[in-house]
């Protein structure tokens, strides 16, 4: 026995959400058709939408249904610096730890070969041209501590050296509040290779 | 900073999912619009039809878009046994367990008066009619082995009381597999009292 055609088909349907198997599928699937149906045709008409309307902001490429995101049309950020980071979560991420007072560009991913995704996937063309005719100064390439993300910085810092824009990498180290016993060795050793005069702050 | 109206919109109404808290939802949110567009499509069409289309069967209750469910519709069936679940993943549950031949009848829910939800709502009206008129001489009460579950499964006792049929629980005990060590008290305890001669199959 199974359920009705229609529940095992959105059973299957919810498994696109990530983290989502079989058994959390039935429960959301139960859930929604037994309690909360007008919580799923809020979802239904919301996402909709969404999926319509949700595009990429034209100079950085963050997800808005504007032409431009909220950050890039303020005029109260500097020009001088672009951070590149993987997805619009990072930049979130960055943004609420505060301080940084620049411009984000974002790649929606990283290089990929393998997956078949490239350079124009994601965005770098319009990357180069941004950085050429906007003034930028400095470029902080934010992409993941990852093998991933250390291979698109490096050819993010090849395709941009021509240009003479200083360029950054996030530092490495231990986290704060951390424990050193469960740090990693490789970030244990990037730490040790990057420390710094101590100076009782 | 947040993310764009429309985007936060999204992850909002990504939370009527059981178990999906604000972490999840934006998770959700960013995967469906960076990298599965056409499953999320996929998602709102089958979810807005099955919204629309799956209703409760009319004789068991369980979720299904026909009239009745496959499991009604069977001729293969014993007509004379009920059991009564509280949703249809016990159903299932149950009918994966496989042995059991007789029919169903779906509460949705249990009693529960502190939140308005009183005999009509989980279909305690139908299920006494269905008794009465359909050749029912066992009701299996099946509902969970909770506070909520037994009260209801008393109330229902109580009221087919007078139809004349063999009312009967699941059996209490150790589950299979487990470790005694890790059972609690309470389901010891009804082990202990329900205890079966020893037969050594």
């Amino acid at each position: 026995m199974s359920f009705s055609p229609l529940v095992e088909k959105l059973m299957e349907s919810l498994r696109v959400l990530p983290g989502v198997g079989p058994k959390t599928a039935q429960r959301m699937a139960l859930h929604l058709l037994e309690r909360d149906r007008d919580g799923g045709r809020r979802l239904t008409e919301v996402l909709g939408t969404a999926l319509e309307r949700v595009g990429y902001c034209e100079r950085c490429r963050t997800l808005t249904e504007e032409p431009l995101c909220t950050l890039c049309a303020s005029a109260r950020r500097d020009d001088s610096v672009l951070c590149v980071v993987e997805s619009p979560a990072d930049q979130l991420a960055i943004e609420e730890a505060g301080g940084y007072r620049g411009r984000y560009f974002v790649l929606h991913g990283h290089l990929s070969p393998l997956d078949g995704i490239g350079p124009e996937d994601i965005g770098l063309d319009q990357l180069e041209t941004r950085v050429a005719e906007d003034g930028v100064e400095e470029v902080i390439l934010a992409t993941n501590p990852t093998v991933e993300g250390e291979a698109t910085a490096h050819y993010i810092a090849a395709q941009l050296e021509t240009h003479g824009v200083r360029l950054s990498r996030l530092a490495y180290g231990v986290p704060m509040g951390g424990e050193l016993e469960y740090v990693d060795g490789g970030t244990l050793t990037r730490a040790f290779s990057g420390r710094l005069p101590f100076r009782g702050e």
